[in-house]
Protein backbone atom coordinates (compact mmCIF):
# COMPACT_ATOMS: atom_id res chain seq x y z
CA UNK A 1 0.00 0.00 0.00
CA UNK A 2 1.34 3.39 -0.95
CA UNK A 3 0.70 6.53 0.83
CA UNK A 4 -2.65 7.97 0.87
CA UNK A 5 -3.41 11.08 -1.72
CA UNK A 6 -4.48 14.43 -0.65
CA UNK A 7 -6.48 16.33 -3.07
CA UNK A 8 -6.18 19.78 -3.11
CA UNK A 9 -8.55 22.89 -3.48
CA UNK A 10 -7.49 22.84 -7.24
CA UNK A 11 -8.62 19.40 -7.50
CA UNK A 12 -11.53 19.42 -5.95
CA UNK A 13 -13.00 22.33 -7.47
CA UNK A 14 -11.56 21.02 -11.41
CA UNK A 15 -13.52 17.75 -10.40
CA UNK A 16 -16.53 20.43 -9.52
CA UNK A 17 -16.13 21.40 -13.49
CA UNK A 18 -15.66 17.46 -14.70
CA UNK A 19 -19.19 17.09 -13.16
CA UNK A 20 -20.60 20.40 -14.31
CA UNK A 21 -19.24 19.64 -18.11
CA UNK A 22 -20.15 15.88 -17.92
CA UNK A 23 -23.04 15.40 -20.44
CA UNK A 24 -25.47 12.87 -21.92
CA UNK A 25 -24.32 13.41 -25.94
CA UNK A 26 -26.14 12.35 -28.75
CA UNK A 27 -24.36 14.39 -31.23
CA UNK A 28 -20.89 12.82 -32.02
CA UNK A 29 -18.25 13.86 -34.74
CA UNK A 30 -17.54 10.53 -36.77
CA UNK A 31 -13.58 10.83 -36.03
CA UNK A 32 -12.49 7.34 -34.93
CA UNK A 33 -11.38 7.35 -31.19
CA UNK A 34 -8.05 5.63 -30.27
CA UNK A 35 -8.43 1.84 -28.94
CA UNK A 36 -5.90 2.39 -26.53
CA UNK A 37 -7.50 5.46 -24.97
CA UNK A 38 -10.67 3.09 -24.60
CA UNK A 39 -8.91 0.40 -23.53
CA UNK A 40 -7.84 3.05 -20.51
CA UNK A 41 -11.08 3.74 -19.32
CA UNK A 42 -12.28 0.13 -19.59
CA UNK A 43 -9.27 -1.10 -17.23
CA UNK A 44 -10.31 1.93 -14.68
CA UNK A 45 -13.70 -0.12 -14.27
CA UNK A 46 -11.98 -2.42 -12.14
CA UNK A 47 -12.01 0.30 -9.58
CA UNK A 48 -15.35 1.08 -9.23
CA UNK A 49 -17.26 -0.27 -6.47
CA UNK A 50 -19.62 -3.39 -6.85
CA UNK A 51 -21.37 -4.99 -3.87
CA UNK A 52 -19.44 -7.99 -2.38
CA UNK A 53 -16.90 -7.49 -4.78
CA UNK A 54 -18.24 -8.89 -7.50
CA UNK A 55 -17.76 -7.12 -10.62
CA UNK A 56 -20.37 -8.17 -12.56
CA UNK A 57 -20.16 -5.68 -15.13
CA UNK A 58 -19.83 -7.30 -19.02
CA UNK A 59 -18.65 -4.54 -21.04
CA UNK A 60 -19.64 -5.81 -24.60
CA UNK A 61 -18.45 -3.82 -28.18
CA UNK A 62 -20.77 -3.34 -30.71
CA UNK A 63 -18.85 -2.61 -33.98
CA UNK A 64 -20.91 -4.73 -36.73
CA UNK A 65 -22.76 -3.03 -38.85
CA UNK A 66 -25.88 -5.47 -38.83
CA UNK A 67 -25.58 -5.39 -34.84
CA UNK A 68 -25.46 -1.71 -35.03
CA UNK A 69 -28.77 -1.48 -37.53
CA UNK A 70 -30.10 -3.56 -35.46
CA UNK A 71 -29.78 -1.74 -32.51
CA UNK A 72 -31.12 1.42 -34.17
CA UNK A 73 -34.27 -0.60 -35.20
CA UNK A 74 -34.66 -1.05 -31.84
CA UNK A 75 -34.62 2.27 -31.10
CA UNK A 76 -36.75 3.97 -34.06
CA UNK A 77 -39.18 1.38 -33.08
CA UNK A 78 -39.11 1.96 -29.04
CA UNK A 79 -39.33 5.70 -30.05
CA UNK A 80 -42.29 5.55 -32.10
CA UNK A 81 -43.64 3.64 -29.42
CA UNK A 82 -43.03 6.55 -26.57
CA UNK A 83 -43.96 9.47 -29.25
CA UNK A 84 -47.40 7.51 -29.48
CA UNK A 85 -47.63 8.08 -25.52
CA UNK A 86 -47.42 11.78 -25.64
CA UNK A 87 -50.47 14.21 -26.90
CA UNK A 88 -50.20 17.86 -28.10
CA UNK A 89 -47.64 20.32 -27.60
CA UNK A 90 -46.09 17.52 -25.40
CA UNK A 91 -46.09 15.07 -28.66
CA UNK A 92 -44.32 17.90 -31.14
CA UNK A 93 -41.91 18.89 -28.14
CA UNK A 94 -40.55 14.88 -27.70
CA UNK A 95 -40.57 14.52 -31.88
CA UNK A 96 -38.12 17.27 -31.88
CA UNK A 97 -35.81 15.47 -29.29
CA UNK A 98 -32.23 14.20 -30.58
CA UNK A 99 -32.33 11.53 -27.75
CA UNK A 100 -29.09 9.37 -29.48
CA UNK A 101 -25.82 8.76 -31.76
CA UNK A 102 -26.24 5.58 -32.82
CA UNK A 103 -25.69 6.42 -36.34
CA UNK A 104 -22.62 8.39 -35.55
CA UNK A 105 -20.56 7.37 -32.42
CA UNK A 106 -17.76 5.80 -33.27
CA UNK A 107 -17.89 3.40 -30.56
CA UNK A 108 -20.64 1.37 -28.73
CA UNK A 109 -21.14 -0.65 -26.30
CA UNK A 110 -23.80 -2.38 -24.46
CA UNK A 111 -23.49 -2.65 -20.83
CA UNK A 112 -24.70 -6.10 -18.85
CA UNK A 113 -24.98 -7.25 -15.23
CA UNK A 114 -23.57 -10.68 -15.23
CA UNK A 115 -26.72 -12.26 -12.55
CA UNK A 116 -25.09 -15.58 -12.90
CA UNK A 117 -21.52 -14.86 -11.24
CA UNK A 118 -20.15 -16.48 -8.68
CA UNK A 119 -17.99 -13.55 -7.75
CA UNK A 120 -18.93 -11.83 -4.58
CA UNK A 121 -20.96 -15.12 -3.20
CA UNK A 122 -24.38 -13.10 -2.48
CA UNK A 123 -22.64 -10.94 -0.16
CA UNK A 124 -25.07 -7.78 0.43
CA UNK A 125 -27.28 -9.09 -2.63
CA UNK A 126 -29.56 -10.85 0.32
CA UNK A 127 -32.12 -8.02 0.94
CA UNK A 128 -31.58 -5.51 -2.26
CA UNK A 129 -30.82 -7.72 -5.14
CA UNK A 130 -30.83 -4.66 -7.18
CA UNK A 131 -27.41 -4.39 -5.66
CA UNK A 132 -25.59 -6.21 -8.44
CA UNK A 133 -27.75 -3.66 -11.15
CA UNK A 134 -26.79 -0.88 -9.22
CA UNK A 135 -23.03 -1.98 -9.22
CA UNK A 136 -22.76 -1.92 -13.10
CA UNK A 137 -24.51 1.78 -12.96
CA UNK A 138 -21.43 2.53 -10.38
CA UNK A 139 -18.60 1.66 -13.43
CA UNK A 140 -20.58 3.27 -16.28
CA UNK A 141 -20.49 6.94 -14.09
CA UNK A 142 -17.05 6.61 -13.32
CA UNK A 143 -16.38 5.38 -17.01
CA UNK A 144 -18.48 8.34 -18.25
CA UNK A 145 -16.34 10.86 -15.67
CA UNK A 146 -13.14 9.22 -16.84
CA UNK A 147 -13.83 9.32 -20.34
CA UNK A 148 -15.36 13.62 -19.94
CA UNK A 149 -11.71 13.71 -18.90
CA UNK A 150 -10.24 13.09 -22.22
CA UNK A 151 -12.52 15.61 -24.15
CA UNK A 152 -14.51 11.82 -24.86
CA UNK A 153 -18.42 12.30 -24.78
CA UNK A 154 -20.88 9.35 -23.65
CA UNK A 155 -24.56 9.03 -24.43
CA UNK A 156 -26.85 6.08 -22.67
CA UNK A 157 -29.61 4.98 -24.50
CA UNK A 158 -32.78 3.50 -22.79
CA UNK A 159 -34.71 3.51 -25.43
CA UNK A 160 -34.33 0.11 -26.55
CA UNK A 161 -35.56 -3.04 -25.93
CA UNK A 162 -33.40 -5.03 -23.56
CA UNK A 163 -34.34 -8.29 -24.60
CA UNK A 164 -33.92 -7.53 -28.37
CA UNK A 165 -30.19 -6.18 -27.63
CA UNK A 166 -29.37 -9.25 -25.90
CA UNK A 167 -30.78 -11.84 -28.68
CA UNK A 168 -29.06 -9.44 -31.32
CA UNK A 169 -25.83 -9.70 -29.57
CA UNK A 170 -26.05 -13.37 -28.32
CA UNK A 171 -25.89 -12.95 -24.35
CA UNK A 172 -26.16 -15.48 -22.23
CA UNK A 173 -29.90 -15.27 -20.12
CA UNK A 174 -28.10 -14.45 -17.28
CA UNK A 175 -27.04 -11.32 -18.37
CA UNK A 176 -29.41 -8.15 -18.11
CA UNK A 177 -28.51 -5.16 -19.78
CA UNK A 178 -28.08 -2.35 -18.02
CA UNK A 179 -27.38 0.23 -20.49
CA UNK A 180 -26.71 0.73 -24.39
CA UNK A 181 -23.30 3.88 -24.17
CA UNK A 182 -22.60 5.48 -27.43
CA UNK A 183 -18.81 6.63 -26.90
CA UNK A 184 -17.33 9.66 -29.37
CA UNK A 185 -15.78 13.15 -29.17
CA UNK A 186 -19.17 15.49 -28.84
CA UNK A 187 -19.92 17.74 -31.83
CA UNK A 188 -20.07 20.84 -28.96
CA UNK A 189 -19.18 21.08 -24.97
CA UNK A 190 -21.55 22.28 -22.80
CA UNK A 191 -22.12 22.99 -19.37
CA UNK A 192 -26.17 22.72 -19.45
CA UNK A 193 -27.97 19.31 -20.42
CA UNK A 194 -29.94 19.28 -23.70
CA UNK A 195 -32.97 18.66 -22.36
CA UNK A 196 -32.90 21.99 -20.33
CA UNK A 197 -32.15 23.73 -23.20
CA UNK A 198 -34.85 22.06 -25.33
CA UNK A 199 -37.38 23.29 -22.86
CA UNK A 200 -38.52 19.59 -22.14
CA UNK A 201 -38.93 20.30 -18.16
CA UNK A 202 -40.82 23.65 -19.05
CA UNK A 203 -42.87 22.12 -21.94
CA UNK B 1 -22.20 29.25 -20.67
CA UNK B 2 -18.29 29.21 -19.76
CA UNK B 3 -15.22 27.74 -21.86
CA UNK B 4 -15.35 24.76 -21.55
CA UNK B 5 -12.04 23.24 -18.99
CA UNK B 6 -9.16 21.29 -20.22
CA UNK B 7 -8.55 18.21 -18.10
CA UNK B 8 -4.74 17.75 -18.45
CA UNK B 9 -2.31 14.99 -17.75
CA UNK B 10 -2.08 16.07 -13.99
CA UNK B 11 -5.71 16.29 -13.24
CA UNK B 12 -6.01 12.64 -14.67
CA UNK B 13 -3.84 10.56 -12.94
CA UNK B 14 -5.31 12.75 -9.56
CA UNK B 15 -8.85 10.92 -10.64
CA UNK B 16 -7.30 7.56 -11.38
CA UNK B 17 -5.45 7.99 -7.67
CA UNK B 18 -9.40 9.05 -6.43
CA UNK B 19 -10.80 6.09 -8.06
CA UNK B 20 -8.26 3.81 -6.14
CA UNK B 21 -8.42 5.20 -3.02
CA UNK B 22 -12.42 5.27 -2.47
CA UNK B 23 -13.23 2.52 -0.39
CA UNK B 24 -16.41 1.42 1.69
CA UNK B 25 -15.39 2.08 4.34
CA UNK B 26 -17.22 0.63 7.84
CA UNK B 27 -15.05 1.80 10.29
CA UNK B 28 -15.08 5.37 11.16
CA UNK B 29 -14.11 8.03 13.53
CA UNK B 30 -16.90 9.29 15.25
CA UNK B 31 -15.63 13.12 15.16
CA UNK B 32 -18.46 14.89 13.48
CA UNK B 33 -18.46 16.16 9.94
CA UNK B 34 -18.87 20.05 9.29
CA UNK B 35 -22.78 20.74 8.05
CA UNK B 36 -21.51 23.07 5.39
CA UNK B 37 -19.08 20.24 4.05
CA UNK B 38 -22.36 17.84 3.68
CA UNK B 39 -24.20 20.80 2.61
CA UNK B 40 -21.71 21.29 -0.34
CA UNK B 41 -21.84 17.78 -1.56
CA UNK B 42 -25.41 17.00 -1.45
CA UNK B 43 -25.78 20.53 -3.78
CA UNK B 44 -23.11 18.82 -6.03
CA UNK B 45 -25.72 15.97 -6.64
CA UNK B 46 -27.31 18.23 -8.94
CA UNK B 47 -25.03 17.70 -11.33
CA UNK B 48 -25.35 14.14 -11.83
CA UNK B 49 -27.01 12.90 -14.54
CA UNK B 50 -30.27 11.53 -14.40
CA UNK B 51 -32.94 10.27 -17.11
CA UNK B 52 -35.19 12.55 -18.72
CA UNK B 53 -33.37 15.05 -16.27
CA UNK B 54 -35.59 14.11 -13.81
CA UNK B 55 -33.34 13.99 -10.43
CA UNK B 56 -35.12 11.81 -8.50
CA UNK B 57 -32.76 11.07 -5.49
CA UNK B 58 -34.20 12.19 -2.26
CA UNK B 59 -31.50 12.64 0.59
CA UNK B 60 -33.13 11.48 3.73
CA UNK B 61 -30.74 12.32 7.16
CA UNK B 62 -31.03 10.06 9.73
CA UNK B 63 -30.22 11.36 12.84
CA UNK B 64 -32.65 10.92 15.52
CA UNK B 65 -31.35 7.80 18.03
CA UNK B 66 -34.60 5.88 17.71
CA UNK B 67 -34.27 5.91 13.99
CA UNK B 68 -30.64 4.98 14.23
CA UNK B 69 -31.28 2.34 16.71
CA UNK B 70 -34.42 0.95 14.04
CA UNK B 71 -31.68 1.04 10.88
CA UNK B 72 -29.49 -1.36 13.64
CA UNK B 73 -31.80 -3.88 14.86
CA UNK B 74 -33.04 -3.92 10.67
CA UNK B 75 -29.24 -5.09 9.73
CA UNK B 76 -28.65 -7.20 12.84
CA UNK B 77 -32.35 -9.28 11.74
CA UNK B 78 -30.60 -9.29 7.90
CA UNK B 79 -27.50 -9.83 8.77
CA UNK B 80 -28.44 -12.81 10.94
CA UNK B 81 -30.33 -14.12 8.13
CA UNK B 82 -27.67 -13.64 5.89
CA UNK B 83 -25.06 -15.19 7.93
CA UNK B 84 -27.51 -18.73 8.43
CA UNK B 85 -27.32 -18.72 4.35
CA UNK B 86 -23.67 -19.51 4.25
CA UNK B 87 -21.87 -22.88 5.94
CA UNK B 88 -18.71 -24.28 6.75
CA UNK B 89 -16.02 -22.15 6.86
CA UNK B 90 -17.40 -19.61 4.36
CA UNK B 91 -20.39 -19.00 7.59
CA UNK B 92 -17.13 -18.17 9.27
CA UNK B 93 -15.03 -15.71 7.50
CA UNK B 94 -18.38 -14.22 6.92
CA UNK B 95 -19.05 -14.15 10.61
CA UNK B 96 -15.85 -12.01 11.21
CA UNK B 97 -16.90 -9.46 8.24
CA UNK B 98 -17.21 -6.16 9.80
CA UNK B 99 -19.85 -4.57 7.35
CA UNK B 100 -21.31 -1.69 8.36
CA UNK B 101 -20.59 1.17 10.90
CA UNK B 102 -23.91 2.20 11.64
CA UNK B 103 -22.84 2.74 15.34
CA UNK B 104 -20.03 5.15 14.52
CA UNK B 105 -21.09 7.01 11.39
CA UNK B 106 -21.76 10.69 12.39
CA UNK B 107 -23.58 11.17 9.23
CA UNK B 108 -26.10 8.85 7.73
CA UNK B 109 -28.27 9.66 4.73
CA UNK B 110 -31.21 6.77 3.44
CA UNK B 111 -31.66 7.64 -0.17
CA UNK B 112 -34.44 7.21 -1.96
CA UNK B 113 -35.66 7.29 -5.57
CA UNK B 114 -39.24 9.30 -6.06
CA UNK B 115 -41.16 7.10 -8.60
CA UNK B 116 -43.90 9.81 -8.33
CA UNK B 117 -41.74 12.56 -9.75
CA UNK B 118 -43.58 14.28 -12.47
CA UNK B 119 -40.16 15.84 -14.03
CA UNK B 120 -39.11 13.96 -17.02
CA UNK B 121 -42.07 13.69 -18.32
CA UNK B 122 -41.21 9.47 -18.48
CA UNK B 123 -38.54 10.13 -21.22
CA UNK B 124 -36.44 7.18 -21.40
CA UNK B 125 -38.53 5.16 -18.71
CA UNK B 126 -41.25 3.36 -20.74
CA UNK B 127 -38.80 0.44 -22.47
CA UNK B 128 -36.15 0.34 -19.07
CA UNK B 129 -38.16 2.22 -16.40
CA UNK B 130 -35.31 0.91 -13.70
CA UNK B 131 -33.38 4.36 -15.44
CA UNK B 132 -34.92 5.73 -12.75
CA UNK B 133 -33.53 4.12 -9.89
CA UNK B 134 -30.04 4.03 -11.68
CA UNK B 135 -30.22 8.03 -11.69
CA UNK B 136 -30.02 7.42 -8.06
CA UNK B 137 -26.95 5.04 -8.24
CA UNK B 138 -25.19 7.84 -10.41
CA UNK B 139 -25.65 10.98 -7.63
CA UNK B 140 -24.66 8.00 -5.06
CA UNK B 141 -21.48 7.29 -7.06
CA UNK B 142 -20.53 10.58 -7.25
CA UNK B 143 -21.48 12.06 -3.65
CA UNK B 144 -18.96 9.06 -3.07
CA UNK B 145 -16.00 10.26 -4.90
CA UNK B 146 -16.90 14.06 -3.89
CA UNK B 147 -16.64 12.86 -0.18
CA UNK B 148 -13.68 11.29 -0.68
CA UNK B 149 -11.36 14.31 -2.39
CA UNK B 150 -12.36 15.60 1.04
CA UNK B 151 -11.08 12.64 2.83
CA UNK B 152 -13.96 11.22 4.00
CA UNK B 153 -15.20 8.26 3.80
CA UNK B 154 -19.02 6.65 2.42
CA UNK B 155 -20.33 3.28 3.34
CA UNK B 156 -23.49 1.55 1.33
CA UNK B 157 -25.13 -0.86 3.69
CA UNK B 158 -27.57 -2.76 1.59
CA UNK B 159 -28.11 -5.78 4.46
CA UNK B 160 -31.37 -4.03 5.42
CA UNK B 161 -35.36 -4.80 4.79
CA UNK B 162 -35.89 -1.79 2.85
CA UNK B 163 -39.84 -1.86 4.04
CA UNK B 164 -38.42 -1.23 7.61
CA UNK B 165 -36.30 1.87 6.61
CA UNK B 166 -39.01 3.56 4.66
CA UNK B 167 -41.53 2.42 7.99
CA UNK B 168 -38.82 4.41 10.78
CA UNK B 169 -38.49 7.23 8.34
CA UNK B 170 -42.07 7.33 7.25
CA UNK B 171 -41.61 8.06 3.76
CA UNK B 172 -44.13 8.30 0.71
CA UNK B 173 -45.35 4.60 -0.61
CA UNK B 174 -43.92 5.91 -3.87
CA UNK B 175 -40.14 6.41 -3.02
CA UNK B 176 -38.14 3.64 -3.15
CA UNK B 177 -35.25 2.59 -0.82
CA UNK B 178 -32.04 2.66 -3.09
CA UNK B 179 -29.09 3.01 -0.70
CA UNK B 180 -28.19 3.50 3.19
CA UNK B 181 -24.88 5.25 3.66
CA UNK B 182 -22.71 5.89 6.09
CA UNK B 183 -20.43 8.87 6.26
CA UNK B 184 -17.67 10.10 8.10
CA UNK B 185 -13.84 9.96 8.72
CA UNK B 186 -12.58 6.75 7.95
CA UNK B 187 -10.35 4.97 10.88
CA UNK B 188 -7.58 4.63 7.59
CA UNK B 189 -7.18 5.12 4.31
CA UNK B 190 -6.28 1.88 1.86
CA UNK B 191 -5.98 1.54 -1.61
CA UNK B 192 -7.44 -1.65 -1.63
CA UNK B 193 -11.29 -3.45 -0.78
CA UNK B 194 -11.76 -4.52 2.88
CA UNK B 195 -13.21 -7.84 1.33
CA UNK B 196 -10.12 -8.36 -0.65
CA UNK B 197 -8.38 -7.94 2.73
CA UNK B 198 -10.57 -10.38 4.44
CA UNK B 199 -9.81 -12.79 1.72
CA UNK B 200 -13.89 -13.16 0.92
CA UNK B 201 -12.98 -14.36 -2.40
CA UNK B 202 -10.49 -16.85 -1.68
CA UNK B 203 -11.98 -18.05 1.15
Amino acid sequence: MSRPPVFDEGFSRQFEELLRWRRDVRRFKRDPVPDALIETLLAQTSLSPSVGHAQPWRWIPVAEPAQRAAVQESFSRCNADALASYEGERAALYARLKLEGLREAPVQFAVFCDHGTARGHGLGRRTMPEMLDYSVVAAITQFWLSARIHGLGVGWVSILDPAEIAKVLGTLPAWKLVAYLCVGWPEEDCDEPELVRAGWERG
